[in-house]
């Protein structure tokens, strides 16, 4: 498990209820900012203020440790609790009714005694202010809630190892869990019984459920070199039956396969059919449903769309189905990088702005959503995806599956972490106010 | 584990022998920059490119993934090696002699197959240019060289876990590890079984001996609220026995205890002999010297380091000594921070300039060395610290112990692992070069 960089760990920011459920206050998780950890008795406060609500003295705050809490008096008197180097400390500050939901500016002033510091220079005093947003509240429904782990991208394995990501997604209050198969199962595609043992125990721990398994049918597997050639149809099978089973042995009832394309609007290798057509009896036989992705820069109605949907009509079946990215919705500019030149990219990256309306035409089709955004500024407004028609239409539409989040923004190590939370804010306040 | 977020890993970088001991090539590690693993077959190359050095071309250099090696063109033809999300690849380059020593600008352009991309953007390019320190082949005699896991702080618990740092120590060419039981101890003071058995295991792994273990003696640990009161010294001996049997357990043969201090030139606590003086049996039951360490603001030539040999010479004790920090001999001040002025700062920041020739005064009583440094620059110049005359001094008093590095500059995220590799080349470099 890994922590934050920022004193102020965004994760575990939240309202906090009694045992009859009233809201009585708010909790913080903080990283030990010295270079080791300490006895508790060498704590001296901190105070916390949340920009135009509050301000609390240093002595107020109580503290979580190793599982217990206590007020700060305790802690002077206390020999044995320690605040490791390794544990976020819970700070919960009592406060009727709790915080709005939303983005916080929240200022905390952390002091610790260091007995080998000249005492003219005591306490030692961590000051830090950090926007973060509280973990909603919101119900959310009709939607359920889940994360991608691509949106770790970067950040997975070098800031966060798996179960720090379990973390993150089930403090937002999701409860569904994607992964991409050959991304997140450590020795893949043979993961041993420990990882397998681990997987069921962090779903356990942390209370998610697997939602979708990104896959991949590398049509492009031996194009290189002399003997290049293509990927036939029987070899697409293999690979997608591969993570089928995998798929299914670690709970997902959802299989994206993401199939090469031979062209620029994405339609897929005609090996596609084949390697599908193949493997739907497994699918059945698993209960596990295979549905590619739409994707920018295909939109709905698109050739592509409408041969998977004639493979749905042809075969009868009930295990291949559509999987949309909300990333089609997308109506204004992602940033230029440093540097990077609007010509110099591919027009799709302004937005396909695809009319959510066409959702309708296929609703009965699609059985995942993949929330594809990629910045949500400090005011809580996504500056690329129109979220209010777009779950609007949803709803409309029936849609009671997942939105399953898909940061694709910055790559800035951790902030995936705060984009996520404030993506699941968002979602549920838009949700709320649809009439 | 994890990887450093550049693709270009510093740790790594070395050159390589073939069995008869002649140096062939040089070796170079790579974190899979997409956001999966994926089939080795799907690996379209990289060159690299070592700044006024060589440059050679995508098809050349060698790929060891899962612990075999292959040339490109055997990847292309395989169908079961993939190259992991969470394990670097290491490339190595036939290179006759291999490459100096020290900093090198080192450039590559890795190349990856994605089916999913139109042809006309494949095959996805990574360009990054980075530089990075060879591990270094010298032998450094007459000292032994470690690295404290001090040096990682902020980066530990958040970039790095225990295991990843053994990796970074270990490579280069360090045998000796130091920590802070309260910092890498997860669980301190009880660890778990558990816990000790991977300790062990990694020592094994890495090839590292424990060197010294840090702790401390808090003597403020109840000196706030109103029952405030000073450490006693039965209780400032207890907390350093805990240590001493700690450290013990783990294999450690130093413990330094960090004393809290009474005034601004680190004037210890008068608890401090008690505490020692009652610990001393102990330390020599359990062969394990206890080494309080000399730091800036305070100077060889000082009451405190008078007192400390006084109770050598008073109790005749084998197993107390004193450990240097070189941060004494610092001589140009630490860059100030974004903001700061120097009036805001202690004047010892810039440098309380001890003269290495002080050692000699003190020498049969030094143990232990923690290589105090803040900033080695890209011409591999230490910016605060003169090495020569330090090393020079302590080669001249006899001292054959550990150089364990103690890197305190600047904590950008994995800033630490690269400044301790130039470190590592620095001394090694200027012992050599000691007439």
């Amino acid at each position: 498990m890994l922590l934050e960089r920022d004193i102020l760990q965004a994760t575990g920011f939240r309202n906090v209820r009694d045992e009859s459920g009233t809201v009585v206050g708010f909790q913080l998780r903080l990283r030990m900012p010295s270079y080791r950890g300490m006895a508790a008795s060498l704590i001296d406060g901190v105070s916390v203020r949340i920009g135009g609500i509050l301000d609390v003295p240093a002595d107020v705050p109580l503290w979580t440790l190793g599982g217990e809490t206590y007020t700060l008096a305790q802690l002077w008197d206390g020999d044995d609790v320690r605040w490791q180097l390794d544990e976020a400390a819970t700070v919960t500050v009592p406060f009727e009714g709790g915080l709005p939901d939303g983005i916080h500016e929240v200022s905390i002033e952390l002091r610790l005694r260091m007995s080998y510091i000249p005492i003219e220079h005591q306490p030692s005093t961590y000051r830090e202010t950090r926007r973060i947003t509280l973990t909603s509240d919101r119900d959310g429904g009709p939607f359920r809630y889940g994360v991608s782990l691509y949106s770790y991208m970067t950040d997975f394995g070098t800031v966060l190892d798996l179960e720090t990501a379990f973390r993150h997604v089930a403090d937002v209050g999701a409860t569904g869990i994607e992964i991409l198969g050959e991304g997140h199962i450590a020795g893949y595609p043979h993961p041993s019984t420990a990882w397998l043992d681990r997987w069921f125990e962090l779903l356990d721990t942390y209370g998610l459920e697997p939602t979708n398994y990104g896959s991949w049918i590398d049509t492009r597997l031996h194009s290189s070199g002399p003997r290049a050639r293509d990927l036939t149809g029987v070899e697409g099978a293999a690979l997608l039956q591969r993570d089928l089973r995998l798929a299914k042995r670690l709970g997902f009832r959802f299989v994206r396969p993401k199939i090469g394309v031979v062209s620029s609007d994405l339609i897929p290798h005609p090996a596609w059919t084949e390697s599908v057509e193949r493997s739907l009896d497994l699918a059945a036989e698993l209960d596990v449903t295979i549905c590619p992705e739409i994707h920018s820069p295909t939109p709905i109605r698109h050739e592509v769309v409408d041969d998977y949907i004639d493979l749905i009509e042809r075969t009868g079946t009930a295990h291949f189905g559509l999987l949309l990215d909300t990333g089609i919705f997308q109506d204004r500019p992602i940033a230029l990088k440093p540097g990077e030149l609007p010509g110099q990219r591919p027009a799709f990256m302004d937005g396909i702005a695809v009319d959510p309306a066409d959702i309708a035409d296929i609703a009965k089709y699609v059985v995942f959503i993949q929330a594809k955004f990629h910045d949500i500024d400090e005011n809580l407004h996504d500056l690329q995806i129109p979220w209010e028609p777009v779950l609007r239409a949803l709803r409309d539409s029936g849609y009671t599956g997942y939105l399953s989040s898909e940061y694709e923004g910055v790559r800035d190590p951790w902030r995936s972490i705060e984009q996520i939370r404030r993506q699941h804010s968002l979602l549920r306040r838009v949700v709320a106010e649809l009439d």
